[in-house]
């Protein structure tokens, strides 16, 4: 063995030897993830997240993904020929839009995520928020009162498969699908789904994989990024105008979420193994938002 | 209350009273329910199993429910305009073609089955062949060799995610869709699925349900189902001509099935709660196959 | 299969479809019986009340039996010339006469219902109430202060066995005898046993069996009976005159009762399965007396 | 304190200290005791064996108690001018006669028992051999081929009562009737009845308490009790003439129990504490039958 | 058997029967014992009190046992040359004498009672107050300011390791050393750590054997040795000078002490069978301090 | 956060990444490691050791450490001026000997890993090999039949303390002292000790931590180490000078743990992580003999 190699592995030593503390701490954790954007396209992000997600489960923690479907629905709709029509500025969802939503959604994505980390030697298993009535939902009322179709927003989690499975031993990948009570289906925002489920399990921790650094102070400056926000902070910072736009519902239902969660986390999704970095070494990545 | 409906009250309290050793047998089976034809699409016959399922979780019994896909993949299909090519009779899977299949099996139909268990009060979780690496598959090899793209067959079935659901309170609703061992997706004959994962489960029941009324002396009188079968008298069968076409291989798979399954039925699935019938009365329905 | 068998198969599954609910409602719910009268003398009332405990056996009730003894004592008492007296118009229990009782109920009665329902398939197992110290008792005073001899009133329960017994699979059979904490054996009127068992099991049901068809605003007219009596109407029954005689005190203990149980039922045994049709049917049967 | 009390009290710790490798030998033991007699009848002895049970349980082992009847069946027989016919020799058991024996073992025999040891302290459960279907029995034949009417020998036994009483910290004290098949009571012979259960427990130990000081070479010098016999030497102890009389089927059967029993022993049931003077000391009493 | 022999049995039956209701009360209790004085350097004594541990095991007792040092270290420290300085009458534990007291209290008399207990056939295991932290330690300040080295006070009890042998079948015997945050060992008096275990593991009785009878009216008599101590009385003791010098401090722990265990005793180890006595006869031995 | 602290992120994800499979593969492995040598000695060593057997506990692993005694004990040996007599050149260990043997075993170098490993965060109790009987030991004759002393070896592993603590979260550190029948202590090779705990656990593995970089080709090149050896090529070895002095016993009993172990292996304990580079990296390090 030679010296450089030798070096590596010291590096390597150091590396875990860094990590334990977190590997320890997080034993047994129930982390919700908020799975879109730019990782759930680039194959090299893709592949890391993956990666993550099973050295989560590796080390004990139990992890839920919850995915978005983005534009692959758009994409299915125009091959279909589908009309759209909407009403103060929101897609209306017809029936048509709702099967092609849900077959993209339960049926493409999910499947291919699962696929995915089952091929990389995690175990994963993928749902619909149908199965065992997870996300029970009711028609969302647009702004206007008009009718934004099958539009769901969530009337009531029931966590029980997710508890089955990740007591199973698997990590369940689900897909934001609600369940009326009449047996309709509905197309729930991904960002509310994790929400609600992080909120129903009592997850230790919420992270939101998306396409920003997390909250900047200056918008064009990347390294501005607030590391810390305390839940009190947040109607301050909306105010200040620090938070704009996106920002403020997200902070906002952060906030609320931590009555049952442990910390909310706004993670840059488009860096390399940032769920890992932000667990398992000392270098918060992103933004947290904590209680 | 009049007499009438104390006669009625009777004859309900007659029903009860037979059903009770069969309840009491079945409590903790595992039946494995291959659901598929007619039964998959009369709205009446379709609420009849829902409502079978929904009485045999209730009393115990441990089902699994494997679905097909039929006249659905095909319209999808031909409205997206994917041209389909054959082989040896078969039609060539391809990557497209592919897609679409995943789509409408487990995301249009695998969901339709699971709202509807959960809406009518059963607990049921929709899953694909590919969650928890259920169905481990590889490319089926063509009678001629030539290729017929993304078709699988089982190479492994992984039984831990049904346990799993089971135990934990579900009805699985699995989709027939097979990973191969690169991650590539493969369509899964549902026949062949159900038997795959009968004989993994060690079940104690796999029923088939489908739009014949069993095995016939003759195949134009209904009247003539060999009510059971035994697993010496198989090729018999077969020789003597009695069962010819599709009911070949239907019986050689039941035959081998039965290494590992307590008993195989085929059901009639136009016949209004033929699967209850099956399980809770004294008359048999259908063929048996037994060891 | 002719037309009529499929007509009462139909019957067969709407009576197991609705009786699905409550199937599911009631298992793993404690349902005290007491168990008296006609139906413990006629032989086919007899037969349908075994068929009933094993029903609800079967689909995972865990019904608690408590009998009374009646003419069997008075019978034996005769025949072995025993003299009787009174006092208040209540019969004096000397030392012999509890030895009869306790003869009658624990060996003769108890064993009957024991063997019925072993014999019918139902795992039953008969105890008396000194098992285990179930019934802890004291003599009971006479309102005249007369000594009343070995009738006890009683001082705790212990519910040990019963739980035991239920969790191991078994119903308990209770002959309704006390154990004094000076191992004094007492003779328990019937109903307070129930009562007192159903109250420290916090029991689900307590049932009494007996020979009227309920609570009827006209006594004369089976048809009047009450269907249900909520907890505070109960004294405006009595000072309305509605409830009379032998009724008052049943209905002051069943609101009692409903500190610990879920609810109290006046059944008619001289109906077949008047048990089974209360539990598995929509129809109500008899009076329900509830919180 | 003075001197004599300490003498005592190092007697005392020296009775506790030589019992010590007992206790904990027998923590958890199954011994099954054959209960008639004079350790029945006499007061003094009654309450001897009472607490030698009581402390069998205190320590940890498992008692199972099986009684017999006695001259209280035949007292209560004549009591009632019931006839008694004979067939070699054996008595008849009518309907009447087993319907006295069942009153006086199930009723007054076992409740009595049942209620000295939980006055006592211990905790035990009365039942017969019907419960549960404990004793499944048939018929028994009598050498002549004459009808001795409901006199029964045990088909099989079903210990699942006894386990569940045990387990759930309870001392089962067994009034030896058996049921048939269809329904029918027969009366069992108590120490067919004790072997048989200690069989099917695949008990420790099998005590019989009887009036005898065990085996002797000479029957009129009680000092020449016989300690240990193996069960090779049964034969030949009978053959030699040794063993005579009602001891030849007591060893024949200890013999034949000693293929699920640890050991069987003859005790001395008219010296007080002979159970627990066998149990917790170095000195055996009686005779052990050992493999 | 000669009367003589009967005699001496009965005697040792009426122990066990005396000791019965003892034995059932104390099952699971754990018992923390502070082992010195004389009883540790008596061969005789130290021989009884084994036998007392071992069956207070038996019995189903879980002692725990904390040991000091006594003359050893002074013997070694000498036998070493190690000088020795004091503060306010004090000695201060240096490193090199520290490095004495951990290698006799945990190598050499830790190891001579654990291998005493085993040998006799109880089960146990040695370990020091380091061993899974369990005495978390910290610097000792003397009353005038000095430095009195390597004496610790607690910290911290972390009970787990305990908790972990007791339930795996063990007696843990405990050297009384502590563990400082940065890995420093410290010195415990012995006392303080028995006592800071028993309140950590809630524990049903401390005990203290020591070289006095107990807290007597007049230090001159022992038989004036006061029975029971009821917490509000301590302090009116002190004041009334009936408890003076050491049995000060040991009053004031053991009343603080009851905030969390059942009772303390102080019981002089110079009586043989001192523990068995005050446990399982109805003589209390010593002192009892009650709440 | 700069460029550069991004590729020590990077750096430190693939290390996570690359021990993902040994962390997943390794999860609930006993691990028996004999720990001795310089990596007992020097304090970088000392605490890498301490690291990697923290991070081994943290990812699951089950660690148990036994140590030796090396300088210490002859230090001490010679500050108490205890004279030291030789057998065959084997030093003869007196009562004086062991006694200070002991000492600084389970004493000192106990206490000293066992405070180590709690104070890094690890949790770890030291035990001595007579607790629970770990190591029942007896008197090892020396090859000329002189008398060695108080020198055992192993008669029976005792593994029920190890497994008791593993079970229970600690790492069990062993100081290598058995217990005679009669309660004598012997001291016990640390080699020995070591393999035959890993054989009576059923280790995964047995690690030798000693002063060699493992088997060498040429004992002057260490970059000649034999990477595997197979058990069958053990003798070979020996035959043809390959391995020569102290590693041919190493060697020999290393095949004979393979017997109950799944691997053993020899490693550098002058290479700091060196435990941590052989369990969680693709490069092996020193030599496995594997079966």
């Amino acid at each position: 063995m030679n010296r450089l190699s030798l070096d590596e592995l010291m590096l390597r030593a150091d590396a875990l030897i860094e990590a334990m503390p977190y590997i320890s701490k997080f034993r047994g954790s129930r982390v919700v993830i908020k799975y879109g954007g730019a990782a759930m396209v680039d194959a090299d992000l893709k592949a890391a997240v993956i990666e993550d997600l099973h050295l989560m489960q590796t080390v004990g923690i139990l992890p839920v993904v919850v995915h978005g479907g983005g534009k692959e629905i758009t994409q299915l709709l125009q091959q279909l020929g589908t009309e759209t029509t909407f009403i103060d500025g929101q897609r209306v969802t017809n029936q048509a839009a709702l099967d092609v939503a849900e077959m993209v959604l339960a049926g493409r994505i999910n499947g291919e995520i699962t696929a995915a980390l089952n091929t990389r030697g995690a175990r994963a298993v993928g749902i619909s928020g149908k199965g065992g009535a997870l996300l029970r939902a009711r028609k969302l009322a647009s702004a206007s009162g008009g009718d934004l179709g099958y539009v769901g927003e969530i009337a009531e989690v029931r966590p029980r498969v997710i508890e089955v499975l990740t007591e199973g031993g698997f990590i369940p990948v689900v897909a934001p699908l609600g369940l009326g009570e009449d047996g309709q289906s509905y197309n729930i925002n991904a960002d509310v789904a994790a929400e609600a489920i992080a909120v129903a399990l009592r997850a230790d921790k919420l992270i939101f994989l998306s396409d920003i650094p997390g909250l900047m102070r200056d918008p064009r400056d990347p390294d501005s990024v607030i590391g810390t926000v305390h839940r009190t902070e947040v109607e301050e910072l909306i105010a200040s105008g620090v938070a704009s736009g996106g920002m403020i519902p997200k902070l906002r239902s952060a906030a609320k979420a931590l009555d049952a969660c442990g910390k909310v986390h706004i993670l840059d999704g488009r860096r390399r193994h940032s769920l890992l970095l932000e667990l398992f070494t000392e270098k918060g990545i992103g933004t947290q938002i904590v209680p």
